[in-house]
């Protein structure tokens, strides 16, 4: 485990603002939601893999999602919140996102698990500029690669090769997670101002983004989810 | 993560016997598949969580055994064998033991959890002694505790507070539990020549436990459960 950063003393004023605090206790909030609730379903989705060795590499990325977990929550305590409370009001989105995206087989929880794991870590990347030092170094850990998402490339392209059909039905799922993904972010930001204005700045924190710079981060997401689903040798 | 110890030569001479080398693969390749299935099931068992605090619980003594399985299946590969190969054979064996003890609430969910861990720890502190230096450290660092048992005892106390009448139902439970995980090990203890020859000792490694030995192990192994069914305020 890398050492906590002692709080630099930049970190504890930005914390002490109260309007900056609420938006990255939401922040953190959703993100520990969203590793707990990656864990649960790559625990899930191993059930379907065919062998041993391929369950064992979806176990690991679980392992890899429950490692963040621990250190966001323990973050969360840090500030003196209880972390569930915090992690509470991002449940129905999670629910929603995976019971719209559930995977029917082994192949569809793959490329969820691929896909998902990379959208985070673009987020993660997109977002830790906007952090107070300590949260950032919290958030760029946690883009730590698990080393797994070669073997997803690996048993996706193969896949592909035994059978050219299994392409298209993976490419419109791939569409189906991104879109579901955009559409739970949308809902999330309209619900938690807070969270929001810590990306986008507030009255009370003008340096965030402007409308443009997030219409370009979206662009830049969809980028680079595109290039991943091209690395599986699938159309976005 | 701790630093593995480089080979010493008696234990490098240790494992150019045949004979023992059997064993400790078997060995290695029994607890690795005891772990990766652990993590499953406690995964599967999160699902029953009354609340999200208790879910995340559950998870993190998943992720530790994740940890372990990783630590088991990586000194496999440093012997230069194929894990998922050494592991194969015992899967028959874990699958039998959680068909008979799929937990039918979160209270018997926990009890396993916790049943399950502590056995799994004295059974890993009984053979430590018979094992070459590397494997005894490496097995020695699976007992490390996830510091979710207090936790465990906590709720199930709780629970016979509330409602007394479920102390027997999870005694008799425990019982069961006890029962379907010895009467497993003779499974595997008959069905795998080396490793019981590594306990036991045989022509080629005189050196193990004798019979009688092997009896007191069962003792302790009984009287430890025995003692966790009490933390938990429960009889066995």
């Amino acid at each position: 485990m890398p050492e906590h950063t002692t709080p630099s003393d930049a970190a504890a004023s930005e914390l002490d603002d109260p309007s900056y605090r609420r938006g990255v206790v939401e922040l953190l909030g959703v993100l520990a939601f969203g590793e707990l609730s990656a864990f649960e379903r790559l625990a899930e989705d191993a059930k379907l893999a065919p062998t041993l060795r391929d369950k064992a590499h979806l176990a690991e990325m679980a392992l890899v999602e429950m490692q963040h977990f621990v250190s966001l929550r323990d973050r969360l305590a840090e500030l003196g919140l209880d972390p569930y409370d915090a992690m509470a009001p991002f449940e129905a989105t999670f629910t929603r996102f995976h019971l719209q995206t559930a995977p029917s087989d082994w192949l569809e929880g793959l490329v969820k698990a691929y896909v998902g794991d990379g959208l985070a870590a673009d987020f993660y990347r997109e977002i830790a500029a906007f952090l107070d030092l300590e949260t950032r170094t919290l958030v760029l850990e946690a883009l730590a690669d698990s080393g797994n998402s070669a073997f997803v490339v690996e048993r996706v392209r193969e896949a592909i090769e035994t059978d050219p059909k299994v392409a298209g039905r993976l490419a419109l799922w791939g569409r189906r997670l991104m879109g579901e993904a955009l559409s739970q972010a949308q809902v999330v930001a309209a619900e938690h101002d807070g969270l929001t204005a810590v990306l986008v700045g507030g009255a009370d924190a003008p340096s965030g983004m402007d409308l443009a710079s997030i219409g370009r981060m979206f662009t830049r997401l969809t980028e680079n989810h595109a290039a991943r689903m091209a690395e599986l040798g699938l159309d976005s």
